[in-house]
């Protein structure tokens, strides 16, 4: 309890939780980590799996995670659909609302969607990320995983965290700050000028250009992916170039803390953000992230969808 | 039972059906619409969704009514099929019935190919559309439609309805018709000459090319999709001169009968067919068209596979 | 028992199996015809599909072997996946691992990468045909198919067996060719000499240049699927010259012995490989190799997945 509402309309953005309301749903994703694999937790539930965007590692965690809990998920293939028809946004969602499911699990491009479709279909609806909106449940997996490896949640209190890459475009960026804040971390982002965040991004953060003078102060290294189309449009120069002053290289990751941990949201494009060594070491979290991300998204299933308890 | 043979082969065509096994299949339709949403009235069936065609609604409504049923669908991709290595539709049908199957649901740009489909194979074959031919669940759905809107089946008596649109390559307007033509009701169809049907099309039906004619006299209007490929084969000579003489357009609705209500099998390009201030006006029966699609298809699917009585 | 360690890591060569390893699992194969269609014999099991080759019969054969057994699949569709983002095969892989599936079904155009994903992730692979090195569950329905045709697998000793066509570019023929060699059958490989495999591509086998030559001594005629690309690469002059040479024509079905029997692993492009009308003679039994493809898939699967037994 504690927070306004909670989650039973739907969870579309980090911004819905306060600090109780994200400590219950880790506290959750814990229980569902140690318990059995399969549960009958939400049993006559249907949920509609759509996805505007390609996605694998989302996907099908989100599945996975609706199946072990008993729920039935149907899967709408964007790519085979009426939309290529010409059919607007809207008529498929409400297409897809009239057949009775309890709710939504949606990924697409538009910042917004998917509580515009929970406001247009009345049903819950969960955010998979929406443009370079949000990206709730990724962010709290990301919390999951650091509060694992730190041995509780209380440590992430002062944590100096850099977020590197193209924060502009990231709902991981955004949603992953906003969680951070929650919990008293200390965000920096990292990135050049043409990638930072507009003013009112998300909670204040300190931001640099330098990401070789951060290094030293850093107890964890978050690395954004680094998309293609952003030198077409001449965001940045060339691919070498940002490898050259942003990407985790042997010789950056020699400089950092020993203790530092590494994260990413995949998937990984060795020797572009990130050295291939760097992140197979024992350093990295990106093996833990993906496999946290099913125990986060039953939490966050649960509590949206289940009858009792996660509000 | 009462007709000849039931469904128990399958269900390809509406001319399959008299009335009394029609308002049978209706009323199973009903009973699950009031029934719980889950049985297991299919337990050990397995169906294989053969979808030559694109389509969602039709495909997942299908599904959904197969998995509410307790039944197992399989999904069949045509698209990353050997199909695009050049097997024919015979083999991979016969591929797919060598699995054991109990039987199929199919959609294909092919008029008669889930009866051929059913001959080739011996299993029971549910026809989801194929080509201009019949798309007899979606003339089921839409008498339980107008029927629940209605009252009664009986209402259908003498009600007078136009099909407006591309008539001559509509399985939709040819299986509703006959439809229609069960419960008494009068059919005018309404379109440009050149995309009238051919004499022997269906049940006997007025005709007529001049929309604004009809307005006054119509208690529904059922529209159809008009596709695009049209205007290169040279049958409409523009979208704009179509939308002209036959799109449902706000000043065409208000020359309407006060009851009258509008029909669309879905997806609705608003615009083009019909106005969008008027599809999403409550005399649209859009959204229950969709919603009872899956009681319909629950009704048809148990009285194909089922053990007991829907022949 | 009987051979070393068995099939609880995976399956992925015909390499793997003894005869009386090989003689285990057909004989599962044939309790799992004869039994109730659906068991509980894998109820916990979470199996991912991976299948970066497109393929309708092996991947929804071994779908369907799965939910039989109560085991749920996960389906990765390779088109719509990170993969098409630049991700590396080890990551994809690395990644489905991480959600906490007990193994993968795995087809590849890359020969041994089921035993490199057993390796990288740890978990149990079984094969669906990986490039040109190996599909075994492929072969072992062959053997299956044809000790049913024969009356017993002792039948398969001194057969004499052709297999027919691209034999260097077939994992169907490596994998066959240790099969029938388990079982004391005679091979002879026939086809082009730009065809025929290097030294060392598997057991000894007799080689022909010459089907017609063959024909009056054959007990079985196995045909590989010609794939196009191989007149680009040089390797035959034309399809006409191929089907001159070594395509199953009528006339040369005429010079078979009467008992012969036919062949092929589908998909069938009759008029190429094969006459349409010798295909579906009943002296093919292309029909029961796939139907049986499920009972031996049934019969891997709980080998490698099951608690008990067929070590």
């Amino acid at each position: 309890m504690g927070s306004d509402g909670g989650l039973k309309r739907g969870f579309w953005s980090m911004g819905q939780l306060d600090r109780e309301l994200a400590e219950s749903l880790l506290e959750s994703a814990r229980r569902h980590a140690a318990g059995p694999r399969r549960s009958a937790i939400l049993p006559a539930t249907e949920i509609a799996a759509l996805f505007f965007e390609t996605s694998t590692r989302t996907r099908v965690s989100f599945e996975v995670a609706a199946t072990r809990l008993g729920a039935t998920t149907i899967h709408f293939d964007s790519k085979a659909s009426s939309l290529s028809k010409g059919e607007s946004l809207q008529d498929t969602v409400e297409t897809i609302a009239s057949f009775g499911v309890d709710g939504l699990v949606v990924r697409s491009s538009a910042a917004g969607a998917p509580q515009l479709i929970a406001d247009w279909t009345g049903l819950k609806v969960v955010n998979a990320g929406d443009g370079a909106h949000q990206h709730p449940s990724q962010a709290l997996l990301d919390l999951y995983t650091l509060s694992e490896r730190l041995g509780s949640l209380e440590a992430l209190s002062g944590l100096r965290v850099g977020i590197v890459g193209d924060i502009a475009h990231s709902r991981v960026a955004r949603s992953l700050m906003e969680g951070l804040n929650l919990f008293g971390a200390e965000v920096t982002l990292i990135g050049p000028a043409t990638l930072m965040p507009p003013i009112g991004f998300g909670p204040a953060a300190r931001m640099s250009s330098d990401f070789d003078e951060c290094l030293g102060d850093l107890d964890v290294v978050y690395l954004l992916r680094l998309q293609q189309e952003r030198i077409g449009q001449g965001l940045i120069p060339s691919f070498g170039e940002y490898v050259a002053r942003y990407s985790l290289t042997r010789e950056r990751y020699r400089r950092l803390k020993p203790e530092v941990v590494i994260m990413h949201p995949g998937p990984v494009y060795p020797g572009m953000e990130v050295d291939s060594a760097v992140i197979a070491d024992e350093s990295s979290l990106v093996r833990s992230q993906t496999r946290n991300g099913v125990f986060v998204r039953m939490a966050i299933l649960e509590a949206v969808f289940g009858e009792g308890g996660r509000e």
